[in-house]
């Protein structure tokens, strides 16, 4: 047990809920099947696995046929975006700039396959640019990705938008919902993407479960083959603990987006008031952002550094995004909107969820407070 | 819970173990951080998942750096597939026919970047043809895969043997060694493979994980990208809860597989007498073949039709692969055997575990006795 003051990182990854785990119990247990099996045992287990696709598309407004259940969202995202463009000729691929590297690295990749990889710049509040899409747009386009939700300032994109000048424009258009998906509302047929990814274990699901969402009019070429499994778009069989809990979350997620919403957004704003007073620079608040996100830095202190001094007083906060850390460059997502490099490492992201309160919120404060502080003087002493 | 008299289909996939769980459950509750994060959440799933790399690696004769944890096996046999041919000159592919379709089918899918596909015959007994090996490895070989244990005889082959002659060829060579795994002595050093793929789910773990041991030294283009988990090689995050399981799977059946194969050796034996006296032909029987599996017909008898006979007296069994069903084709791997088609299409295969016993078989032999009487006097009503 790791003893803590906040768990402030949901955005990152989120426990496992309680009811989750209860749902998913049985098929760990008793109602281990195949689904793939014709007996009782196989049976049992490929009903889960329908009903649980009925909850998922349930949650983000599509029809069960639509969801393709993968490994998470890093597979949603490259099944997405290799899968539409092996079955398309080379043009040209539009993706964010302060998109999620599972997202720019497939992007970039299409290279090898004959395509030009173009980067959709952002504004200084995190948004991406519409007169750069419609640059962009200029020349032809089989594929655009765009996140809708960016998972360190908690921006929020207006993809519908996105989605309807690139299907004018002839592209297919994919979106990573990864950080929306229980946050926002999510809607497939509103949003007018040809796909969508999902990830359970940002929504208080299990780790290794996710979806692609797919308007299913558009080819998809599978990345994984063998038995017949997601009507031969992905195989393998299925992990139906996984996909029973992932569908379990998104239903408590939908029942709960609201009420969490006003309630992390009350305990966010006043951390931020104290930030403020603190003298920290609060990033894409200009922007609509998640309630729960707060990103913002301390000019003259490393994020690393203070990351690791709130740990040490029990407070577990990300510096930049969690796939990002182990490297001390700064933020990509913060480059994009033009923030200084000096000031972008010294950004801490701070993301709420279901299990915080404001005591926690308040006692961050303090203890941000006295380590400001202290790393104030240290580096005070530095410069001497 | 569903009432059963025996689940007999374990080469399809097992029950997790509860100690399995038990040593996953942490992970599932208060240890749920995400092992790229910096903080005292995510230390702890890094090393959770570091600890785990260790065991699995122990488990196999292999170093923990040459662990990619995966989503499974069949991801594992698209990676080694797809990862290693990416990485080399489009040359000839040979691979086993008797290959599970997520090594079949990307092998095939290598046409498309320019390979020839080379399926590798196999004799009466199931075993691979060496001297076709010989013949194919005349013409120029990048990438041979073959499987160290087929899903449905169970029969065993000479993988080392198989790799000696690809490598003196200039070949890399892949082996899938999903159902080798907790049933026969594993070292990947001896077997001289460059990669072999593994599955949790087949050993009494959780399903959704597996892993791909890879020989470093071998260029491998990853399939998914995103953040640089696995050292690059397989984007995603780690399914912590899920590492753990497989690893505690891997580090049970190590200890009791000697054990298992002896009991279950012995209750197959006594189970194929039986068979033998009610009409049936055994498959494979002439091969060395893992102690667990029975695959068998009985000339004039369907085996989708025996299959659901047997499920509704309680025995859960199967009728070629599981992943293969749901087609009523007789078994590819009997085809390529050189079975008679309208005897393919009656095989049924048991595999027993950990849960089975004696007075499970005996009680199996009595109700297929009482079913293939009941299905033969209905077959003898039809032709009247």
């Amino acid at each position: 047990m790791i003893m803590a003051q906040g768990y402030f990182d949901h955005n990152a990854t989120t426990p496992l809920d309680e009811s989750v785990l209860a749902r998913m119990m049985p098929y760990m247990q008793e109602q281990f099947g195949n689904p793939s099996s014709r007996h009782g045992f196989g049976r049992a287990a490929r009903q889960a696995v329908d009903e649980a696709r009925e909850r998922v598309a349930d949650a983000v407004g599509a029809h069960p046929s639509q969801i393709i259940f993968t490994s998470g969202g890093t597979e949603a995202n490259n099944l997405a975006i290799r899968g539409m463009a092996a079955a398309l000729p080379p043009s040209q691929v539009i993706w964010g700039s302060i998109e999620h590297p599972c997202v720019a690295k497939p992007c970039q990749s299409l290279k090898a396959q004959g395509w030009m990889s173009r980067p959709l710049e952002a504004d200084a509040a995190g948004r991406f640019d519409m007169n750069d899409l419609a640059r962009a747009l200029e020349s032809t386009t089989g594929l655009v990705s765009v996140m809708l939700v960016n998972n360190e300032t908690g921006v929020l994109q207006d993809v519908a938008e996105v989605a309807k000048q690139a299907r004018a424009a002839g592209a297919r258009v994919h979106t990573d919902a990864v950080q929306a998906l229980g946050k926002v509302r999510l809607d497939f047929a509103e949003l007018g993407v040809h796909a969508m990814s999902l990830s359970s274990h940002k929504v208080y699901g299990p780790k290794g479960v996710g979806a692609l969402v797919l308007d299913k009019r558009v080819e998809l070429m599978p990345q994984m083959t063998g038995g017949g499994h997601e009507k031969g778009l992905r195989a393998g069989t299925e992990n139906v603990p996984g996909i029973v809990g992932f569908a379990a979350a998104c239903e408590l997620a939908l029942g709960r987006m609201e009420l969490d919403a006003e309630r992390l957004g009350r305990m966010r704003d006043e951390l931020e008031a104290g930030v403020a007073v603190l003298g920290g620079v609060i990033f894409g608040a200009r922007a609509q952002r998640l309630a729960n996100t707060s990103y913002f830095a301390f000019p003259g202190i490393e994020g690393e550094t203070l990351l690791i001094a709130l740990d040490r007083a029990g407070f577990a906060v990300a510096s930049g995004s969690a796939c990002a850390s182990g490297s001390s460059e700064p933020s990509p997502v913060l480059l994009a909107m033009g923030v200084e490099p000096e000031l972008a490492k010294g950004a801490i992201r701070v993301s709420l969820g279901r299990g915080n309160n404001m005591q926690q919120t308040e006692s961050f404060i303090r203890v941000l407070q006295v380590e400001l502080e202290r790393l104030r003087a240290l580096s005070a002493v530095a410069v001497m």
